[in-house]
């Protein structure tokens, strides 16, 4: 990859028939490409509308041009938009007359990494920007956008200041090795070692809530044939997604889907093992209960209330782990005001999936149990990912290390490897290392044409 | 539909996960909306980026917008682009925020309604639009090009130019109803009508042209079991599309599929009766053929050039209806040169599905064979759709009756009324009508956001 020489181009919308589809071009030729195509001279960000000659003078569509000027251009360098009637044969003809004028196709991410090697984005930002784009739900497009907005990048610039004052501080002493470090420095030292260790920690437990706005909330939907499950799921869904039906064993396999419920994602799983019960054993056994919660960041387990009598007493089986279920008694409507009272004593959510009852009150029980994977004073609302997660691990280490040998009154320069590790280890989140490598394999999760 | 004052938007692009997504608003609001949302005065056609705040103030995405001032936009009015990352989760909640603005969503085709409304297009370059959109090979797009141009519409312009004047001139003889049509008149009139009428004629017969462009032209593979019939097809195509096996019989069935062959499409028909010889009779009985001929433009008669000798009888017998049938004998890699001979004698295409020999020759062939329906004469590639046949035959009529009228020395007023037919005829084309149940219905077939 040279971004300095090729320009590169891919569409940039989905293929399909649509009213609109949009190619871009980022390098050094899209000014010229821009000119020749528009056949006038083009001022930067406004539409030209045009007739779009391929390079043999045939006219291909008309489009409207936009041409960015670099760097106020999304990949911080001379760009192109070419949008033209959202039919893909005339998309791909587009893109290969730029090919024939010299364009390359982009390569998935490449627009974007573009960007980052052009300093419009660190690398937090740059990962933003698929989370952005792969966001199904308002928690997780919030939190993604803003990290797309630095909000990450800057926690990590003000940890890394910190840690950089440290840092010189300790070097200090190795320039003059005769001198020892004096109490009260050895006890500013240890004391900010364990503060930055302490929000490392803090920052590293975001990420089972990043996981959760990425990939969904894991829920494992459980409860007794024909408790209602199917219609419950579809209820809170709100359209006929599950295939329902009041004889039992007629849900049919579907494993790990998400749906969106309020402002959260759920992934469901195991939803295969929706039947598994129909085999005569009435009652859920604890055991599997407690596999599947394993697997799950929630367990919804469905009871039928109008059969409250007969499961009320397994409730009290589960009382112990609470943490990760939430008991909804469906079948409201068909209740007894005495099932009810059991129910709504026992702490569960009563509702009907026939009529709708108590629905909205399980949608927010269940966005207030995701929202509890957020951490408290997390007021930027950052959620790491994995690669974050690695590198804070890296980090807490080294300060966990450099604290022990400043404790154990050991040279300072040993003291100085380990804070040179955790700085490396928090430069690698916003993108400070010269790896093409892991570069390469992180923008090839992207989209083509971003 | 009150164009005057209802503002509608829509996403204009198809729903999918990519870089890009737009959504598009057209109507009186848009000014506004542009300003309030870009919190700055807004340029028109100039590319703003900005955040994109919903209603309620809360961010929704980094947005380009650009504002497009009526008449100088797509549908004639002030409209507006939103680019935004390409989430169908953050395009349906723009959508959804400008429906909370006081939009409404727009209905299929309704962008080009409009511009069809405000008079930028004639109805038959509306029409263009969709044509333009879901043309799928290069001879089908140049057409909808030519016509969204504008070429139907200048040649009916000019058609009607001439009939106006002829009508005028027949008018002039009913204010005067004691003067009869002088004979050198009347001879320039039943001339002229003449010369319209095979206008007219010429005009629609470039209709099944237009069926061919726009439907693919309809096509019948058929052969003995084992030909290469599906070897073919694919590299015809180019990519493994069908399954293919030496083994006869692994066919499946695949019924009207569109492929590119060259710059046409091809509409395969009943190809599930790939395999109806399968049976152990062997020849291809020619009723069988002829059934199918009937219901397609091209019959593409697959041949195993290696059985020459027993399949060369069969094809005399087909000489008599060469119209529609191109000979390919197949497998010529396996071919004796005597075989081979043979084949080239009897005007076959020699082909190799397996080496790819004469393929290009094959593809060269359809090709020709489809801009054969091409009538000749026909410089601006007009193709007609069914909406403008059942016009022209209904202007044939008139003009017919009005010739037969003249030369049976009617009165002039019955002339005039049947051109008057004509004149109307004609008009529908253009989109000369007051119908809104006909628009209604023409553009109810387009894509959402055009």
């Amino acid at each position: 990859m040279n971004p300095d020489r090729d320009t590169i181009a891919a569409l940039a919308t989905p293929v399909g028939t649509s009213a609109v589809a949009v190619v871009r071009a980022s390098g050094p030729a899209c000014r010229d490409l821009a000119a020749q195509l528009a056949r006038q001279s083009v001022v930067p960000r406004r539409a030209v509308y045009c007739d779009y000659l391929g390079c043999g003078g045939a006219l291909v569509d008309d489009v409207l041009l936009t041409y960015f000027q670099g760097p106020h251009s999304y990949t911080g360098e001379d760009s192109l938009e070419i949008s033209c009637h959202g039919n893909p044969f005339i998309a791909q003809r587009i893109v290969e007359d730029l090919l024939a004028r010299g364009c390359r196709s982009a390569q998935a991410g490449e627009f974007t990494q573009r960007a980052f090697l052009n300093g419009r984005l660190d690398l937090s930002q740059a990962e933003a920007v698929m989370d952005v784009i792969r966001a199904r739900s308002e928690r997780a497009l919030n939190s993604a956008q803003r990290q797309l907005r630095g909000a990450l990048g800057a926690r990590m610039e003000a940890m890394i200041e910190r840690l950089v004052s440290l840092l010189a501080r300790v070097e200090a002493y190795i320039d003059f090795p005769e001198e020892d470090l004096p109490p009260e420095d050895r006890g500013w030292l240890e004391g900010e070692i364990e503060r930055l260790g302490s929000e490392t920690r803090q920052l590293r437990a975001t990420s089972r809530y990043g996981d959760i706005l990425r990939d969904g909330l894991k829920t494992v939907i459980v409860g007794r044939t024909n408790a209602g499950k199917s219609s419950l799921l579809n209820r809170l869904v709100g359209s006929e997604r599950a295939i329902v039906s009041a004889e039992p064993g007629t849900t049919r396999d579907f494993i790990e889907e998400c749906i969106v419920v309020g402002p959260h994602c759920l992934r469901l799983i195991d939803t295969a093992g929706f039947n598994t019960e129909a085999t005569g054993v009435e009652r859920l056994g604890i055991e599997r209960t407690r596999k599947l919660a394993e697997r799950a960041d929630l367990v919804l387990r469905v009871i039928d209330i109008t059969r409250w009598e007969d499961v009320a007493g397994d409730l009290a089986e589960y009382a112990d782990e609470p943490a990760t279920m939430i008991v909804v008694c469906n079948k409201a409507d068909l209740a007894t005001p005495l099932q009810r009272q059991g129910a709504v004593a026992a702490g569960a959510c009563v509702v009907s999936a026939a009529t709708g009852e108590g629905l909205d009150d399980l949608s927010g029980a269940i966005a207030r149990f995701a929202d509890g994977f957020k951490p408290r004073d997390n007021e930027d609302e950052i959620a790491i990912n994995a690669r974050h997660a690695e590198a804070l691990a890296r980090a807490q280490e080294g300060l966990a290390a450099a604290g022990d040998k400043l404790r154990s009154g050991v040279a300072v320069e040993l003291v100085a490897s380990d804070l040179r590790e955790v700085l490396a280890a928090y430069g690698d989140i916003g993108g400070r290392i010269d790896n093409e490598r892991v570069l390469d394999s992180l923008f090839a999760s992207f989209c083509i044409g971003k």
